[in-house]
């Protein structure tokens, strides 16, 4: 098979590597806008060659894969001539407005894309980051089309099998969903510490005591600025729809707290440590 | 040096294995509420015996560490009757409230008492978690009293330096803003987010797609519940405080997102990622 990588970052590379590895791609070309980071993708054998915009990347290939922030999408579904044995997936941690893009871009051969969410990732960013165990026993979520052939979907389900990953399908309203609540709003509510602590007079001082708790809890703060800003606007309806939800618990908790409460309080530390160490258990894995 | 240890969990039993590899302490007792725990603390050399109850403990002990959660002080601190050369301590995360109740129960005695707090710890509980190493390269944060000698500091200051902590000094105030906005503030915000979904229909599924970035940053919500419920109770009026500033915040990220601006968004991220790097970097170590 030869892949198309537009967008040779963490996820595509790891994706190229992987597939590589597997020896289900025999060639992989990549196209980005970073050319130390496309030289560095070829240097780690992620890609073969380098092509100089996604159309010309597209031509010769039998899977394209979409790796770039979302709101890149348009543009760039807009430049591609897809041929007939062309299949076109993509990586975005969001489906609603990718569908929209790629209904709009790709008009009557929108059956020709399969929208794809790998729940993977790093804090790091770039092909220099890129692993072929990145997705190995990591959710990968499909939201076929209704235009989809059968063979579409299951040519895009075996890439991602190959690279160890476990296939979900849901419809596209359900994965923004899902994912407001267990990625999108945990990503802002980090972003929003580290950006109070970092902007305050005593912001040395604050840091300097900062410790193991704060640096997981902020972990995913230094995830990718222009990707996450994307996935923030692109799913707001349900990502503010989180963010009232939490913020009213939130205040809830501080009812509680100037309460002083212990009881209470107690009660929902232990609910809540309890909840995540059935998660932890594998109670929820299906 | 014999050392009392009152509440053998990760904390005390962490100090007591530390104490003991460094040659530091020959002999150490230990009080608990847990039989199966205090066993455990004796099977796996934290402890050498134990005590019926923090008074015995305390009666042939050079140094006594409170290490349980922070509301049990008043009760312990006033059960014993201090020999003059004994010096008490303590490991508790807020420190304003544990003053005042060692003054209550100390009284006169209060020059003995010189209060401290490992910035250490981890989502585990118990002994069954304590390693010494748990406080190396870690800080310590001392908030001595006016009444207490430089000698009581100093024997307070050379044991956990012998733990491979790094011993910092503040007011009590200072401490307990700082601890409220790096730590305590964090830890209302993961214990929020897990029982948030946790409350949820549809919990297990939303579960289900979690992955690394909500484990992280939920990390800290599989804390001991109790120790939290008095340091959020004890520390509340700077916790509000820290809540209140948090929750404004993120209304302003909440009113970006609803203006679907996508450069304020990736400003603020950049801003927030860049000062989390600076951290890691180590450029706000002291």
């Amino acid at each position: 098979m030869k892949l198309a990588v537009i967008g040779v970052g963490l996820i595509g590379g790891s994706f190229a590597l992987a597939l590589k590895q597997a020896k289900v791609a025999s060639h992989v070309v990549g196209v980005g806008r970073n050319p130390a980071n496309l030289k560095l993708a070829l240097e780690r054998g992620a890609i073969d060659s380098i092509a100089p915009d996604p159309a010309a990347a597209a031509r010769g290939a039998d899977l394209v894969l979409l790796a770039t922030p979302v709101s890149h999408y348009l543009k760039i579904l807009s430049s591609l001539s897809l041929h007939s044995t062309l299949i076109v997936t993509d990586a975005g941690s969001t489906k609603r407005d990718v569908i929209v893009a790629a209904r709009s871009a790709l008009k009557e051969k929108i059956a020709q894309f399969v929208p794809g969410h790998p729940i993977a990732g790093a804090e790091k960013s770039g092909v220099a980051a890129a692993t072929p165990e990145l997705f190995r026993n990591r959710r990968v979520v499909l939201t076929p089309l209704p235009e989809n052939p059968a063979a579409a979907v299951d040519k895009v389900e075996r890439a991602w099998k190959s690279c160890g990953a476990r296939i979900a399908k849901m419809n596209p309203d359900e994965h923004d969903s899902v994912l407001a609540a267990v990625s999108h709003l945990p990503h802002v509510l980090a972003f929003a510490l580290a950006h109070d602590i970092a902007a305050r007079g005593n912001a040395a001082q604050l840091f300097s005591y900062a410790a193991g708790g704060f640096r997981d809890f902020t972990r995913i703060a230094s995830s990718h600025p222009e990707m996450w800003r994307d996935i923030c606007i692109a799913n707001r309806d349900r990502l503010l729809e989180e963010i009232d939800r939490y913020s009213k618990n939130l205040g809830s908790i501080r009812k509680i707290i100037a309460a002083a409460d212990p009881a209470a309080l107690e009660k929902l530390f232990t609910e809540a440590r309890a909840a995540r160490q059935r998660w932890l258990d594998g109670e929820f894995e299906s």
